[in-house]
């Protein structure tokens, strides 16, 4: 399909064209009703995220092809799925496209998101497709989950351990490398290839929620001290989000929203080991701390069972540091190399405008 | 608030600013998670929605208020939800907005959403708020219906009769006015008013939904009848969809998702009586028919339902034509003061580009 007219522009095909070929992306049974019908399972909870890209503010040509656009499009809703514990349903995906933009380029855009949303079991359940001067991509997530094991953001408590999954700084590493080609010469090129694919083809963390569950089946001895610790509440509470906007963020984010401080230990935050081999070590924990987009969960749970998510996890998560009651968020170095240093807001954020 | 810092732009708060000050537009127990949580109940089917509003192409500062656009952006999208046979359960609004917006325009519009939604009992529930050079609503609705009474657009039979809801054609001729405000002289000042809050105000209709509901609820001779008409399907089948795109594109529409065509009567078209004083019969036919953003609902039903249907709404629905097994969608006049002419998608449609 996409050899037969390279050069044709969505404005050669008009908005019911363009849409019927992009039903082409969706099952059948879904499309052609003024709305989408999706079946929640009985006894559980709606979960719905929302997220806007736009042209040259979340995406670009220079660094990502339309299938990236897609692919991380589909992540980072399926990543906010994740964070709260839930599993994907479907997506609905609202686009704005020039006129003058190759059918192609949206077609490919649809290839990436469906090949993410493929991996995960789920689907694009509709859509709309509106003409605007600059290509915006609203997607809207539908998740389900248990009532009872939603993950929030407010119910830390303060002595929890906190737990991250994955490596931080790969993402913003790989876009470095993207932005700058001539930079990381030091890497191999299986290094340089994965930092880029962190950055292009992010993972949501949707395989950690199983583990989690089965914290909570499992009538083991340490599973019932976890009940205990948390006999105050009348179910066992998560406590967590994404680190979408970077790790430090999250942290912030949770401590605030619990009402508690953290101290995080700088030489137990996971950073990609080829990142040694190329930038300084302030350098790579800067991008680990504020550089964002590497969809892990940033969990707060009970030390005990902080430690068997991370013996069950393996290298795939690892326990960074403790909250406090003191609300204030610190990254501490206990080998003395580095002075305590506040995280806040101000030094995570990318300010608007 | 409003009058607190009038002059005050987006990019002086930022967009964590913008959002919590946004956050006053939702339920407090909402706010503040990776994803909101929302309760299905049991046994009923989830619909979804989605719609994409870009400044200039959709709406305009000339003919709309900020509060205006909020209201429309809702009402369009709770249509969609009233053409499934869905009451509604929330929405979320993805924004992208440019740095030197008034945070004013964008509480404003927020203020015409809820204002919209609160007329049908529900709410935001998420949303994203982002960086773009031009002002975009992407606005994803949620509703939960009987799986047993979905509204399709697939499954109307040759035979059955066409009912609308309310008079089409009014949004149309508002936005005239609200273009050229010299028009319509003729017309008194309540009956202008009327036809310019059609446009800036479209109601949809969730009000005809309990309606149709009790034609399958009561169990009286016209209702077993209809269960025999409808017997070699499982369960009794609504079809119908909203006329946001025109009267014209609805039928033909059911039409081609029905496998069916249509002969709609001229006279029986429900056109707002004020236009006879202002515009040609020719212009008011052409509005009816093809203006678009009446918002009201074409259902297709057997005749004997359909008239029950239409007594029991009174002047706010009529039956204007009946579905055949031609595939060509004819507008009649059995008064013979027009030709029979055929309705294509051509003539509907706005083409993109």
């Amino acid at each position: 399909m996409r050899d037969e007219a390279p050069d044709q522009r969505v404005q050669d095909i008009g908005e019911q064209g363009l849409l019927k070929r992009l039903q082409a992306f969706c099952p059948a049974d879904i499309v052609g009703d003024d709305a989408a019908v999706l079946d929640v399972p009985v006894g559980r909870s709606l979960i719905v995220t929302t997220d806007v890209l736009v042209d040259r503010v979340h995406f670009s040509d220079r660094t990502t092809s339309p299938e990236d656009v897609g692919w991380r499009a589909a992540a980072a809703n399926l990543s906010d799925l994740a964070a709260m514990g839930a599993m994907p349903l479907g997506i609905t995906v609202g686009l704005g496209v020039p006129g003058d933009l190759a059918v192609n380029w949206v077609e490919r855009l649809y290839q990436g998101l469906t090949d993410c949303l493929r991996q995960y079991g789920t689907v694009i359940v509709g859509g709309d497709v509106v003409r605007s001067p600059i290509i915006t991509i609203a997607i809207t997530a539908f998740g389900e989950a248990d009532p009872n094991r939603i993950i929030r953001r407010s119910t830390a408590r303060s002595g929890d351990a906190i737990v991250v999954t994955g490596i931080h700084g790969a993402s913003r590493a790989g876009l470095e490398l993207l932005l700058h080609p001539e930079q990381g010469q030091s890497l191999n090129p299986g290094d340089r290839t994965l930092l880029i694919q962190a950055h292009q083809r992010p993972k949501p963390r949707l395989d950690v929620l199983p583990v989690l569950w089965r914290l909570w089946d499992k009538e083991d001895a340490q599973n019932s001290k976890f009940k205990i610790q948390n006999s105050k509440f009348k179910i066992p509470l998560i406590t967590g989000m994404d680190s979408s906007d970077g790790l430090a963020d999250a942290v912030i984010q949770l401590c605030r929203a619990s009402g508690i401080g953290a101290r995080i230990e700088r030489n137990q935050i996971p950073i990609p080991p080829m990142l040694i081999e190329w930038v300084t070590p302030e350098q790579a924990m800067n991008w680990a701390l504020y550089g964002g987009e590497d969809f892990e969960l940033v969990l707060c749970l009970p030390p005990e069972v902080a430690q068997i998510l991370v013996d069950q996890l393996g290298d795939r998560a690892a326990m960074i540091g403790t909250t406090t009651l003191e609300p204030e968020v610190w990254l501490v170095d206990s080998s003395g190399s580095y002075p305590n240093e506040r995280l806040t807001f101000e030094q995570g954020f990318q300010h608007f405008g």
